[in-house]
This record gives C-alpha cells, sequence and structure tokens, in this order.
C-alpha cells in the first residue's frame, strides 16, 4: 500500500506534476511508520505461525473480546494468557472456535493447523504444582505449531523418575523446564540433554522461596552450560522461545 | 547531503534516467541512517552548547586522550567524569587547555564560554564527604553554561544553616541537592523552593547506608512533591539535568 | 496580619508606651510562625498557579470532602489523587464543580484556567496497563495549567511506534515517560530529546518485576543523561515536576 | 516464699532433722524457678508502675479477654495493642473499666494512675497517616504514667511548623517521632532537642516506601546522634522506652 | 551581639531617628540566622558536658588537626572516632593532651572531667571481635562524664555468663549491648533490666551475616519492649544517647 | 518382581532359549525404572517407619481424598501438613481412622504405632504464636514413632522460664527451636544442649520480621555450633530431620 | 568395553560356568556408572564439535595447564575463560597451539575447524565496557564452529545505530544481547527480529547498578518474548546456548 | 568444688557456727556461677570427646597461639579453623603436635583419637572450588572421632558421577552436602538416602550467585525433607552437627 504512495510520488515526479525538490518535501513529511521501507518489522513474512497473544491478566473481559474480534481477520492463531472464565465467556461470544484450558489458565483460537516445528519439544516440571505454568508453555508450543512431550511430577529427590525419561528427553530439540522451591530440576536436565534449557521458576514454595525468587536465582546459576531462564512463572515466554528454536528452517 | 541524493535521485526520475519503479527500489536500498529525514537526532542544532562527555572510569588514559583529541575540532567543550591524575596527565597532552578538578575527579577543556542558562543553578549538600559529588554536578552545570552557587556542609539536623541561605535557595531556577547517609535534605530544600529539586544520593555512610541505597530510596520516597532523583553519586547526571531546565528558551 | 502587629510593637516604643528594653523581650516571645518575614513559605506569590492537593489514598470521603471545602475559597484549582468513586461521591456533594477522572482515579476542581506553561509537556507509555499513571501524570500537568500531549501504548519491543512520534517529542518542553516491567522507554525517548525526561516507573509486570522495582532500579541507571526518576507509580509527582520545569518565566 | 522454704530446710539442718549431705541433694532438687536467689526477674519491686502488656495482634477475642481477667487482680495498668473493636468488647464483658482507643487500635484499662514521669514526652508526627502509630506511642507513654504532649502533621517540607514547636520540643525529657515515606522527621528533631529522640519508622507510604523499610533505613542513618530506632509501626516500644527515660529516680 | 542589634534598632525608633515603618523593613532585611531568638540551637546552656565530635572515617590527618585546634578554646572533650594512628599523630602535634585508644580506634583530648552521669552505664559485648565497638561507646560514655562497667564476651550460647552479671546489670541507669551475627543479645539483656537498652549490631560474621543486617533485623525485632536500635558499628551513637539517658536531671 | 523378570532372562540364555547376545539387547531395553538393581530409593526397608506425607497448601480436597485412598494400603502412617476442615472432611469420608489437629493445622491417619525413637525429642517455642508451627514439628515426630516433649512460650526475654527446662533438654536427643521476630531461641537453647538443634523460623512478626526472613538469617548465624536451619513455618521439616536423628539404630 | 563384560556373563551362563541365579548377584554388583546402558551421557556422539571448556577462574595456572594437558588427546577445541596471562603463559606451555584474547580474558587451542552452525550469530552490545563480555560470547560462539557477526557500541538511547544495522540483525539465527546499566537494549532487540534473543547483564555500572542485578531484573522482564537470560557477565553460556540453537540439523 | 563450699556450710549450720538466717544470705551472695547446681553446662561429661575450637578468622597469630597454650592442658583436641600460614607458625611454636590442613584452611593438635562416632559420614560435594569447604567440614568430623568418606566433584548437571556412588551414601548415618552455585545437589543427594543431610552452601560462583547467597535459598527451599541448612561457607558447623548425630549412644 504504502509503497504505491512512493511509486505515485516518483510517477508525478516523472510527468513533471512535482518538481524534485517537490518531491523531496513530499518524502520528508510522510510519517515515519508509513514509509514501508523503514518498517522495523519488514520481515512479516518470518513471522508466518507466529500467533498473536493477548495478555490477560488484569484486562477486562469485553476489551479482550473486542481485541480478538479484531485480530479474527488475520486468519493467525490467537492465544489468551491469564484468561479468567468470564473472560473467556466474552471471547467465547466473538467466536466459536475459542477454546479454554482450565490448567493453563489460558484460552485460545486455532484458525492454522500447520506443523512449523521440526522436532518435539519436551516440558518437564518438578512438582504438581507447578503444572500449570508448564502447561502454560506446552499450550504455547502447540499453538505455535509444534509437537509437545511432557513430564510431570520429576523433582530431583526422586532422580529415578527423570532417569526413566531420558530418551525421550533426548529426542527433544528444545526442552522446557518449570521448577518453584529450590529450582534445581534445569541443572540436572541441563546435563542430561544436548540441547537449549529453558527454566522457567514458579512462584511454588513458601517462606524463603520468595515466590520464585529462590528459584529464579538458581536457574541463573546453574552449573549446566546450556540453561537460559525466563521471569518468574513465565510459561508463555518459554514456550515461545522453544517454538523459534524449534522451527523449521527455510 | 542525503537530501542532495534523493533530490539527484528525484531529478533522474524527472529525466527519465531512472523509472518511478526503479526509483522505488533505489530509496528502499538506502541504508537506513543516511536518510537525513529519518535521523533521530535531527535536533543537532538545538543541542547547541551541549558538551560532549567521557565518562571516565575504568577507561584507559590513553583511551581517554584519544577520544578527547577527536572531539576537539568540534568546538564544544569537553568534561571528562571519574578522571583520574593520570588520564588527566594523559589529557594534558593532548591539550593544553585542559584543567583538573581535583575535588570533582573531573577534568574538562572549556572552547566555549557562553552563558546558556537563564538563571542560577544552586548545589547543596549535607556534609563535608558529600562535597566530590556536589562539584562533580556544580562543574557540570558551569561547563553546560550556568551561573552555579553552592551552599555546602547544610545537614538537615543543623536545620538554621540551610534557613539562613532560604533567600539564595529562593531565587535559583533548580535546585541540586546532595546527600548520604538518611537522604533527608532534598525533602527539606524541597519545602523550601518552588523549582524543581533534582536529588543525589551519595554512597556516604556505613553500616546499613547500603553505600547509597538508603539516602536512595528516601529520596525517592520524599514528601516534597518537586523532588526527582538521579543514581546514587551521580552528580553529572544532576548537573546535566539542571542545565537542561534552566537553559534560556528561544 | 503579623505586620501590623509588629508595626504596632514600633509604634509603641516610639510613643515611648514601651521601652526598647521590653520590645525587645516582646519581640523574643511571639510565636516563631508568626513572625512574617521569618516564614518558610514567604514566596506564597510565586506559588501563583499551584493546585491544592489531596493525597486520597487511605483517607475517608468525609475527610477529603471536609479538606476540599476549606480549600474552596482559596480559588486554585483542587486535585485529589487516588480518589476512589465513594470519596468522589463525597467530594461532589461539596461541590458542583468537582469531575472525576475514571482512568486516572482522580478527581479535580477547577476554579483557574489560566495557562501557566510556556510549552508542551508529552507523556509518553509503554503499555496500556501504564495508562492509568500516565493519565495521573497528564491530568496533573493540565490542572498545573499546561499543554499536554500524550502517547501511549509505546513499547521499546516496537521501536517504529516511537519514532513515528519523533517530531512531538522533540517540541515538547518536558517528557513524562511511564513503564513498568523492564522500564527501558526513558532511555530510548531520553536519546531522542533535548529536555529533560521524568522516568515513573508502574507497579505493573509480575514476578521478577517485584512490583515495579525493576522498572525504578532500571531507571536510576538510564544510559540517558537527561533522565530523572519519581517513585512507583508517582504520576502526579512526575506531572508536578514537568509543570514546575515548563512554568513560563517571569 | 522461697526463701522460706529454704529457710526451713536449713532450720531442719541445724536440728538434725537432715544431714548437711541430704541438704546439699535437697537444693539440689529444688526446680530452677523456685530458687528465689537465682531469678532473673527479682527486681519485680523496681517494675512498679509497668502495665501489663497484651500485643493483640491474631489473639482471638475470648483469649485476650481471659488474659485481661486474669490480671485484673494485679491492680496495675492493662495495655492491649492491635486490638480491635470485637476484641474490645470481650474483653468490656470482663470489665467495665476496659477503655477503647479508636484511633490507636487500642483498649487499655486504668487500675493506676499514679504519675511515675519526671518530666514531659513529647510525640511528634509527619503526617495524618502516621497518627494511628504517634496514637499508640502516646496512649503507651500515658498508661505507664507520664504527661504527654503531641505534635501532629509536622513534615519536613514544611520545617515552619516543626520550628514553630521548638520551645515545646526543647522542655521534653524524651522525644518519639514518627514518620513514613522518608522518615526524615528524626533527623531534624534530633537537631532541634538535646534528649533522647526515638524515632518510629511508619508503613505509611508506597512503591518504593517498601511498607517502612525506607523509612526505617533513613532513621539508621540519621546524622543527628540522638536518635535511636524501633521496629516498623512498632509506637508501643516507642512509648514503653520514652517512659523508661522520663522515668523519676529514686 | 544580635539582641544588640535589635535593641539599637529599637532605641532608634524611640529616639525617632527611625520611623515604626522603617523598622519593620529594618527587621525582615536581618538574615535569619541573626535573629538570636530564631536561633534552633538556643539551649547552648542545655548541651554543657557535651564533647565536639570529630568523625575521622576518610578524613585527611592535616584536616582533623585543623577541626581539633579550632575547637580548642572552647574547654570542652573532643573526641575523634575511626581516628587512624596518623590521624592521632597530627592531632597529637595540635595538642600534648591527645590520647589515643587504641582497640577502640578512637583518639580524645578530654579538658573536663565533670561528672553529668547521675548513674552507671554497662556496656555487654558477645564475642572478642565486638571489643572494638563496645570500646567506641564506652569511651564516648566516659568522655560525657559517665561511670561505665563493662562486660565482654557474654555471648546468648553461654547464658551463665550473662547470668553470672546480673547484678551489675540491675544496677545500670542504661545498656548498651553490642553483638553481631545473629544479634540475640540485646534480647536475653533487655530481659534482665528495667532499664532502656541499646542495641548495635555489629558486621561481625560472614556468608549470611552480610555485614550486620542481620543482626541489626534481629535486634530491631526484638521481644524485649526496652530495646531501641543504632546503625551497624555505631558504638559512638549508642554511647551518646545512653549518655543522655543517664544524665543528671537539673 | 523385576528381579524374576532378569533371572527368568538368564535362564532363558542358559537354556538356550536366548543367545547371550540376544540378552545383552534385552537387557538394554528395559526401561531404566525397571531395572531393580539400579533403582535409586533401593533401601526402600530402611525406610520402615516413614509416614507418607501429603502437603496440602493449595490442594484441593478431593484431590488429597484420593491421594490418602491410593495410599491406605501400604499400611503405613499417613500425615497431611497445611490440612483445612473441608480437606480433613474430605478425608474422613475416605477413611474414619483419620484424625484432626486444629493447631498444627494437620490431619493424620495413624496405621502404625510403633515406636522407632531411641529417646525424646524436645520441642521449644517462644511465644504462643509460634505454637502451630512447633506442634507441626512435634505431630511429624509423633507419627513418625517418636516421644516427644514440648515447652512453649519460653522467649529470650524470659530466660528463666528456659532455665527451669534445663533437666528435660538435657535428656533430649534432639530438640526442635521454632521461634519468630529476632530468632534468638536457638542459639540460647544451643548453649544449653549437647545434641542438633533443628532451628525453625516463623513468619511471626510485623514491619522489619519480613515475613519470617529476620528470624531466618540470625538462626543462621547462630553462634551456637549445634544449629542448623529449615525453611521459615516448616515445623514438619525439623520433626521430619530430628525423627531421623533420634532413630534407633539397627 | 562395558557391554563385552555383560555378554561375557551371559556367555558364561549359557557355558554354565555360572547359574542364572550367580548372575543376577553378578549384575547387581556391577557399579552402576559402568553399566552401559544406563550411562546418563549415553549421546556422546551427539556431541560432536562441543568444546571442553576450562573456567579459570580462582585456578592455579599449573592446574589448569595439567586440565588441558589430559584434554589436549581428544582433538576437540578447548577454551578456557577467566584466563590471566599468567595462565596462559602456563597453558602455553603445554601447546603451541593455545591462543590469548586478550579483551575476551579467554585462551582457546583449536583442534577442530569444522563449521557446525547453519547460519549467522549475531553479538550485538550497549557501550564499551561490555565488550569483554561480549567476546567472550562471540569467542565462544565461534570456537563452537559458528559465523559470527558483531555489533558492539549500540546503547538504547543512540537508537539509530541500532536501526542501521537492522538487516545484519534479521538475517542472524540468534542474537546475543549483552548490556549493563538499566539492561533495556535486549527488548529494543528482542522486538526487531523473530530469532531467539539471549540477553546477556553485565556488571557495568555503579551506585544503585548493583553489580548488574539491575539490568539481569530488567532483561528478565522484558516486553519483549523472545528473550530469555543468563547470569551476569556470562558471555560463555550465552555463546554456548546461541550455538547449540544455530547447529546444524542431523 | 562448689558443692564442697555448700556442704561446708550445711555444716556450720548443724554445728551451730552458723544460724540458719545466716545461712540464707550466705547462699544469696554467691556469685551465680558458682552454684554448681545452677550450672547451665552441668553436663561436661556428656561433651567428653568434643574439641576445643577457635575460630582463627581476624584474630592476631599469637593471641591463636595462647588460647592454644591455655587449652593443652585438658588433653582434648583443638582445632583452629580460617587459620592462615602465619598463624599456624605461631602455634607450631606453642606445640609441635600441631599440624596444618593447607587446603581446609585449618589446624589442629589432636590429643585424643578415640572413636566417638557409630557409623560413617559422608562429604560430597559439587565443583572442586567448593572442595575447602567440604574439607573443613570432613577435617572437623575427623577431629571430633569419625569415620568419614568423601565424594568430591559430583555436579548435579553429571549425574551419572553422583549414582556411582549410591551404596556408599547409602551406608553413611549423616551426609554433608556442599555446593556452590544454584545449590541443587542437596535435593538431589536427599533424594538418594535416609538419614539427616547437612546442607552448607558456598560463596563459590559470580554475578547472580551472590556470594553464597542463592545457594543457600535454594537449599532453605529443598523439596527433599531430610535436608537441613548452616551457614555460607561454614563447613565446621556442619561437621560438628553431623558428629552430634553419629555420636554412639550411651
Amino acid at each position: 500500500m504504502q509503497k504505491k504512495a512512493i511509486l505515485q510520488l516518483l510517477q508525478d515526479v516523472q510527468k513533471g506534476a512535482l518538481t524534485p525538490q517537490e518531491g523531496v518535501v513530499r518524502l520528508e513529511s510522510l510519517p515515519f511508520e508509513d514509509l514501508g521501507f523503514a518498517r522495523v518489522d519488514h520481515h512479516r513474512t518470518l513471522r508466518q505461525g507466529f500467533p498473536e497473544v493477548v495478555f490477560g491478566l488484569s484486562k477486562k473481559p469485553q476489551h479482550v473480546a473486542a481485541i480478538v474480534r479484531s485480530l479474527l481477520p488475520q486468519r493467525t492463531n490467537i492465544l489468551i494468557t491469564r484468561c479468567t472464565q468470564s473472560t473467556y465467556a466474552a471471547v467465547r461470544r466473538v467466536t466459536k472456535k475459542a477454546r479454554y484450558h482450565e490448567v493453563a489458565k489460558a484460552a485460545c483460537v486455532v484458525q492454522d493447523d500447520t506443523i512449523y516445528g521440526a522436532g518435539v519439544i519436551h516440558v518437564v516440571c518438578a512438582g504438581t504444582t507447578d503444572i500449570p505454568v508448564a502447561e502454560e508453555a506446552a499450550l504455547t508450543a502447540r499453538i505455535m505449531g509444534n509437537e509437545v512431550e511432557t513430564t510431570y511430577d520429576a523433582g530431583v529427590a526422586g532422580i529415578h523418575r527423570l532417569l526413566s525419561v531420558r530418551a525421550a528427553l533426548a529426542r527433544a530439540r528444545a526442552v522446557i523446564v518449570v521448577a518453584g522451591m529450590e529450582g534445581a530440576l534445569p541443572s540436572v536436565v541441563g546435563g542430561m540433554v544436548s540441547v537449549p534449557v529453558i527454566a522457567v521458576p514458579t512462584s511454588i514454595g513458601y517462606g524463603s522461596a520468595f515466590g520464585g525468587l529462590t528459584a529464579l536465582l538458581a536457574m541463573l546459576n546453574s552449573c549446566a552450560s546450556n540453561v537460559t531462564v525466563v521471569n518468574i512463572d513465565n510459561g508463555f515466554g518459554a514456550g515461545f522461545v522453544a517454538s523459534l528454536i524449534n522451527r523449521k528452517r527455510p
């Protein structure tokens, strides 16, 4: 669209309807964001398969519903994280394709079921209370077109559980590890695989768990070199980055 | 310069040496930073009177000297903060105009002594150990073309000292308040003037002063509404912002 | 009033009704705050155009209403920050001129619509959840007689949005930047303008956002020299200081 | 009572009813706390005029009421801090002498109105929201037999208010200073008096006030040498220590 | 001196050399600090027996010596805390009366050996490494004219040591308790006496002692109501306040 | 069971039904966790007398009930910590043997009343508000087959209370000390006994108690060498470790 | 090798030299780590191209040299991070292939120059003082067989610098962003690319930079979804993970 | 000795040399610590085998040597932790039996080689840099008469190393786990054994390791119920408590 505007301008110069000097002035007065070639997100086509994401926390149901309505025509998948039941109800009124994921506290609208991932993403979590965050990560990865495997309830104090899935872990292209309390799991998993491990601390625990800070710090100090970390409870971010890592290459 | 390039392009289109379609392609291929109208720092002329600043901390003397040498032709003032004696010596070999300010631990090269400030900037500090930071602020303001007044050693536990300079404070256009320990001074000064107060916490103190953190937090929670805060020991930043506030208006 | 009392005293001395020695004793016994010339806030006239501000948080509706009633005769504008609906209702019963600003959670009574500002104050914020704090800043600046422009939803991860308003930013006399999460926006904006930037961290975010502490620390460490910082969520303080900066000079 | 038991033992030895060897064994078998001379709180008589204090927070109404009932026969004053309306109601059913102090959120039973204090205790607070803590301090001091004066709403950003009560401050034997936010008030008051200043940080404020931590740290770093500090919101502790300082000497 | 100036002014009014109106103007123009009656530190006479204190940390020897020289004529005692050997040497050159206290790292010049204290101040410390801070407290109290007793090396893990001095503790008018590590000592001592306990945390310890922060926090949360706290390693402050408490009453 | 599978395999090799090479392949393909000899928790028999523990916090009643139902056949004791009344009700519907411990907020199902402990475990706590955590510790120790003694309300500011139970403390094989606020109690108790002291900080207190952090830090810095620490409010953990220490030796 | 041992065992069973029962016992007694099929790091072959890494900090030169000597025969590349000049000298005596990277403070021994990376890794850093960490990241990526591009000195306060390299950024398969102070750079870069961004906070800055903590927290709260974070100054970790992401797929 | 004094007193009463009343007075006047039956450390005999420990940090060599000389006659073992080479030299001049443990930075004098431990204490550590702390723990346990086994360099990212020593771990009566960085090791070990695990965080690491705080917090939040924690780098404390646990029972 914008290109057309510039083309028109140049054609006017060509035709003599505009002097070159006037052309320079006109070019300068174009709003920045309309200069197609100067757009930062010029690589839109690279973004094929990326979902639109709405961070639902502290947004009103009708507000989220309105956003979803405006996104529907893009035909991409839509993910609403931190989505309450009533927000889901409002979204559901906008589109019958909306689905609610109780455990992950997320809703999604699937409009594109292409597989964009090259291999499998594996999501591991430590305790049962970590599952909601793990599920948010898994859902994000699935909605971005990945095959996802999960191993839940594999705390480090029962190491045989982890060892029993070592084969599955070994074949993953990216591993997401979700843990609260002492946050030790990513280090152990990190030592078992040769691919990137994305660690997600959770706010699970009490006392000196400090709402996930302890797990976060532990993960940042992992002795396994293949571990990177995202914010506390940020299952979405972990699923997102794992999807980028696993993406089929052109 | 760049404008000329675009004008040339449009003239080529006008002359038929270039089709409009080719013109669009050529425009797109220009490196972003060379599109004059898209430059972020297009307001260079507004910057007249701004010094070049070199943050000397952990830079090697010869490195700083080289930077200074490259800046000299701009004819602006040059300020080197956190400047050691040996860095100064190296700079001095580059230009005889360099001067060292022992207390402020800063060097400067004055090439422009225009007054850019509309009024007076007043720098207050609490204890004698806060003076180096206060002097860095004062020097910065002076080198940016401001008249500066100072009141040092005016702690809040001796309030009459502050009261005795209330007239001088009242005529300032911006006040910089430097304090360590409990960082109470900006609140008291803030209540005495009607202009912006820039608070600078210092790393002075011991024990639970925590290297200036206590003073920083106190200042951020000032009950005086005209107080804003910069980083611990950041006399330069305070002097810089005070200078912006005090600048003559076009 | 007080001046009259002193004048009377001196006239009594003149008339012989009081010996000079008795006069000294009488002067000494006058309560401090009644010595007009010793008043700290002697520059009341400089304060013309300053609103009366009531910090509404944890004050009872009828208490706020009573304060407002007592302030009405001063004919200045009145601003009630952190004002609940029910507090507003109580204030509204005191004066029909009261207006409620839903988003800013503030009420105001406008009695003086003089323009005291010399130029424009620009308020930028990062995400939609930062808007309430940004609106508090904007409202404060407006009620202090300033022209205010706003750019909302301009996060640093979508830099083209910011670039598209660079012209508007460039003409502001003071810029307020409101951001939560990583608090990066003031640095980017700071690099785009030559005027003071007042950064307001917000308590937006989760996990290691620590209720705004992360944004606060980031802003204090800004690499842009023209940034100063106020307390978390302190939109009022930012609007107040920006107004002081922008004030017409005598 | 205990002395009698030991005397009896020694008399039995004297009479030959007990051999010295048996006496040693009997002495050893006496429970420690019954050895009158070994009691730590042997100075009970020094404690005359000390109230019994019940820390009401998270205790059930009937539990507090039972404690009060058991204390009544001692004829000392009884103070219940952090006392809810319903706890008060329960206490009131135990004794009609109970009185509730709404602002201080405390109840007391006065059974002894002797004046134990030698001079006046002065309680200063910064903002209106600090008053509950200040009142807890004042009430504690009063119930311990002191004359108490108060100056409320004397923030450091309006220093003339403080100056106007300097004479009252100067005659106090101990000063309690209650402040939230930046906690600067004790330093200013500390510089105005020559007696101990007990600083009480309050949890008033928001953002980086961190529930009183900022005020606490500021007070600990006071540049006034006569300031000591108690825990956040600990009005009781301040009133208690001020009473100890002010106590008439034997 | 100032009184004379005002008297002169009133006499001029009396004589007719000045009209009452002119008198008001003249009064207003007098610098604030010169209005004798408005001086905050008007209670100098109450300050009899107070030492002059120089905080030696990071001051240069010759600077401290110069201060001492200027203070000598006041005939008060002089205390230099955090005083190095070389600073002492410089002071010694100024006056032969200077004495160095190796353990307390302090120097003093005694010019007034009046006893200002009514009773005894007792200084307790936990471990041998806490002794320097305890000695600073004791020295401060002595130089302010107090009788001082000390009990060192009385850690809470050897409670019988403390119990053995309970009689001495019981007769003190103020107790200073110095402790690092877990900072438990003030609570135990606080339970043994009926007078104010001033707790001084020390920076002794390692790991999670955090340079005294742990001891500081523990002391602030003491379950003994008669405990107040000063900054980490602030022996001087504790000695100062204890002296104020113990001062003979007029 | 697994052993049988391997035996079968070897018998097949012996019989010639399987070649040695095929045997290797078959061994390799066995899932890790089914290789009896490779099981980490191979010492199950050592675990006799260990209860099954369900951490009830944020688990739904029916979920907990289901877990309990599945554990019943093991015939071990079952402990449900942080158990609400409604969770207990659900468990009670599963088994009539369930009992609720109001103060400890825990439920248990006793199916094994063997004494596994060699001596006595003593639980001490400081204030009445610490009792719930102390009771959780005591209950855990009892359900693991230990004789438990308790001393509650023995704060360090009333040291005679502690001294009066020194004999009981001296005969314990492990001591659990529960305290909030300044967390001083473990140091004092640690100095009175020659056995391990397990310190449990509680979240009791306000202001700078920081939800138990202060007590935690104090305990970690105990000057008594026999003190180790568990997480804030972790009465269960303390009871568990004390039981391990006290276990009868084979 | 181990397989052979098991084969031997089975052959013994087959031959009758061992009964099946004896075989089970023998299998059980084999040390765990020698059971080839149970090895965790069974995927050694997947590890081709991984360097051996020696963390040089606080290791003695001769110790590092000995490690390097033992690693040489593996024919992999060897990387020594945090390597002093004297450690390098010691390593150099072991092998002439050792090279020192002054800026990165790292040494390496290249024995394998295969390209294992599929695309380009781009390393961006904010200030000149961040370069050592950026170089550590770049060196790590290079030694793991990647093509690396770098953009240094691209702070967010000069956004045009970043924009000028947007094309280079857009073609990278992974981007490493190194920044100290406010740590804003990863968010801006994250918004410009569609691949994983690995953020490395540096300990650059002063005052409230808190040795990199501020930058770390800011990065964890990035509003760009493709950002993950490693520990402060952990250039190696970032280079390692970027290499894993960029690895050619089988 | 003391018993004799009391016996004498009672005999005097018996003989009539003392009236019972005089006896009471005499008893009261005895110093508390001399009342044998009231001594807290009455269980000296239980302490057989306990070493005398000197914490060497910041004590002068001759001071330590003097302490050692005074302890020699007790015939117990003597342990000097945090002992420098020069302190050792001074101790060595006092007794030829002194030995220095380079890695543990400790010296000891063995005068009693009785075995007091019932079983084996196992010390595990994560990285080579943790060895000094582990050795301090091991040395402490040995000097207290225990058999000690060690497994060093068993980080959680190489889990097979740990698994390979599971049999040795399983037979220990107490396990000490020393780890820095993320502090995950105690959780993994805790899950592998049924005895108490004493976790020692070390100050190893950089950036957000915060001098061991991260490891400390992680250990306090261990998901293994048998883990308790001591202060950062407190190898001595861990060895001490493990020895208490392992002590032969009477």
